[in-house]
Formats: C-alpha cells, structure tokens, sequence
C-alpha cells in the first residue's frame, strides 16, 4: 500500500485527532506535516492553544514521519517526548511539521517544530524531540 | 485567596480540560491529582488512550503542583515537559499525581505518575518530568 | 556469572569511570549506586563540580541498574537520557543511585537520583531520566 | 570585553574541559564549537567514546551559544538537558556545535549537534536540546 494512505488510514483511527481538530497535510519520506485550528475549546487559562495541542501534533507528526521509513507492516508508538514550548500558542492555527532525525530497526529518533500561523506569519512555538518504537 | 480555589479557577479557564473530560481530583501543598475517563474519542490508532491525553493531565497536574508553592498572584507556564510512555493506557480512566521535585523563585521543577486504572487496578502508564515558570 | 561481577567487569572496562575517579559502589537487582569524590579538576567555571560529572555517574548508574534486569549475555547502552540540575553540586562527592523504572525485553527505562554529600548532608543536586536499549 | 574573549576565560575556568582535552574552536553569535579527542581514557565498556564525553562538549557548546546572547555580566547555568545518543562515537575526534534556538531574558532555549570525526568524515553522535538560566 501506498505510504500517505497507509498514514491516512492510520491516522483516521486516532479519535483524539479528530477531537482535536487536527489534519493530515502532507507526507513525505521522512517528513510528516499536520495542523490543527486554535479553537475556543483548546485553550489554556490564559486563552491561548494549550500546550497539549502542540504536543498531540508535534508528537503525531514526528511519529508518521518515524512510519515512512519503516517496513510496511509496522505500526509505531512514542516512547519518549520532550517538548519545549517557546511561545505563546496564539493565531489562527497550528502547523507541526516532524522528520526523522535516526532511523533505525528498533528504535527511530525524531523530532518536530510547531509554528503558530496568524495572518499567515509563522512564529515557531514548540519544539519535540523523541523516541519511537516500531510495534 | 485559598489555594485549592486559585487552581480550581485557574483549571476551569482551561477549556482543553473540559473538552478532553479532565478532572481535578485533588490538591495538596506540592502535589495536584487530575483525572480523565477513557472514551472512544480520545484514542490512538489502536484504541487505547492517546499520548496527547496523558501529557495533558500529566502536564497540568505537574504545573498546578507547583503553582501550590507560588505566591499568590502569579500564574505558572510549561516550558518544557518530557513523558515517558510506559504502558498502553488501557481501562476506565487516567489519573495523573504531580509533585514538586524542586521549587525556585524562576524556575519549578516538577514530576508526575499517570495510571491506567482498569476495574480499581492502577498500572503505571506514562511518567513526566519538567520545568514550569511563574508569569 | 552473579551480576555484581558482571556490572563491575563492565564497569572496569569503562575507562572514562577511572578518568573522573568513580567507583561502583553498591549493586541490587534494578538498583545501583556509583560515587566520584568533587575534585578540582572536575569543575565547572564557578567551581562546583561540572554537570558532566553528575550526568556520568548517574548515567552509569541508571545503565548498570538496567543491566540487573537483563539476561545474561547482554550489555545496554544509553539510547537518551534528560538530566535537570537542581542544586549546585558542592561538597565532598557526588553519589548517584540509579533504577529502573520499568524494565523491558527491547527498552528499560530508568531513572537516577544524583546527590551532593558535604560532610554527610545529602543535597538533591541532579534527577535523570532514560531510555537504555540492550546490545 | 569582547564575547570571545569572556567566553574563552570562562571555558578556561572550567577544569574539566581540560580534564577531558576539550578545545574551544569557533564563537559566532548564537553558535559555539566546542571538540575533543577521543583517547582511550575517555572510553565506555566498548571501547567508543563515553556518552559523558558527548554531553560535556555538547551541554558546554550549547550553554557558552546561549552566553553570546546575554547582557556582558552574566553567566549561564544548565538547568535541564536532554541528550539523544544516534551512533557510537568512534574516530579521531569528537565535535560539538552548540546554537541557541530561543533567546529570553530569564530562559533560554539550546541545541547542539556532536559529530564523531574519523578520517575527516562526520557521523551524527548526538543531539542535545535543554534550557539554560542566567545567574
């Protein structure tokens, strides 16, 4: 099967993305995008994208990224993230754009950068770097 | 102001709380419980609950943990969070228990524990660790 | 072979350990505790010991409480590991007590707590978390 | 004072750069290479260069870029730090490039990258990503 759809498939049986909003916007080998509006129902305390936003997209996009170059019957799960949040998460949407950084048989190390789109200017608002296991 | 209604104000401005069905459960000097039950609309690609659930109540418990060892009018944000995911969280619902490891005047130190709990049974799902700053 | 011989051949190895003066100083299955005396030529530019010291010795001893858990004939290497820094490490040593936080056939992940000792008063000077892979 | 030169003297008071042959070799603003020779005192049980050898030119690269961003009378210390270990590091040489990805008054965000150098070709060893604090 073709890789996007194999993603795409995958991807529509995560629920959270859909309750979240979140989009598939493009793949790539290696390199994985997907967005999300900046909604009401998404906020923090003090009205911005809450950091789990960022997260849940960082993380999905660096996982699919990790799935492109992986064999064809395999699924991956995150073993480990860290985020840095390095903006306030504030505009009209969020674009996560992950890459592998290591690919490897049993464990594949990427990473994705968030930017918070307003008017069509990106500021860069979280950083992810993390370890995925193919399962 | 009590602490226990600061947080309880502060986590009911986070409409990500209420979309994704978070609780908070309960608070203590140094130490915040956030629950959230397991519903199909929160899943990952193979049912169990999605990453993105367990960084948000880890995250948040973590971060009103150490706004319980803040002065009184300051609010506190991540600034960098790293999850572990541990098992597949599997069961009724999630229970994140923050903690302080460090307090500072700029910088907190925090750590959480999430459990999958299934039929009373806590199995230890995802373990963060952090550093929130007071704004 | 019993694992403390194993864990002390390997450690033995490890040349690095004798370059910063560290010594294997306990061993339990899923626990493992490594020392280095504060030296100044182990310093940092205001002249506690360096961070690099502290992620030595809690590293090692993370890696070695995950090499109790493991058969026989394997090693583990350190796939990633996040140290926060959480006091300035002064004193006499520095000791560091790894272990293991859930153990695994293809990833054990770990955890040490790395403690200054200044005329036997322990200070929380360090808290590590990673992911060890076997070899 | 120049930012070279203070960076110099700063590395200069840093005992363990000379403990384990680390060399300051380029300061740029926002970027700092640090390398070191990997020599058969500074080895892991499998004769490759430690991990600790890594973190200590990587976290110091990343820590003296964040230094070229901050008013003249700061230092920085590492608050937290998060290392990916990606290829054993054999060769002639270790080399760290250390660059800032978010400045801030009270935080800020750093990345390094570590090349094992043999024969004059590079390999990805590590990439680290933390937060540095001034004091």
């Amino acid at each position: 099967m073709e890789i996007e759809t194999r993603i795409r498939e995958s991807f529509d049986r995560q629920s959270m993305m859909k309750t979240l909003g979140a989009r598939l916007v493009a793949v790539a080998p290696g390199a994985v995008e997907i967005d999300a509006a900046i909604t009401p129902d998404l906020s923090q305390q003090h009205g911005f994208a809450h950091a789990a936003l960022a997260f849940a997209i960082g993380d999905s996009a660096a996982g699919y990224s990790a799935l492109t170059v992986m064999p064809e019957d395999r699924e991956v799960v995150t073993s480990e993230m860290k985020i840095h949040l390095l903006a306030p998460a504030r505009g009209d949407r969020l674009i996560a754009r992950g890459r592998v950084v290591k690919p490897g048989r049993r464990l594949v190390i990427v990473t994705a950068d968030v930017f918070a789109v307003e008017g069509g200017v990106e500021t860069h608002a979280a950083l992810l770097t993390g370890t995925m296991v193919p399962v």
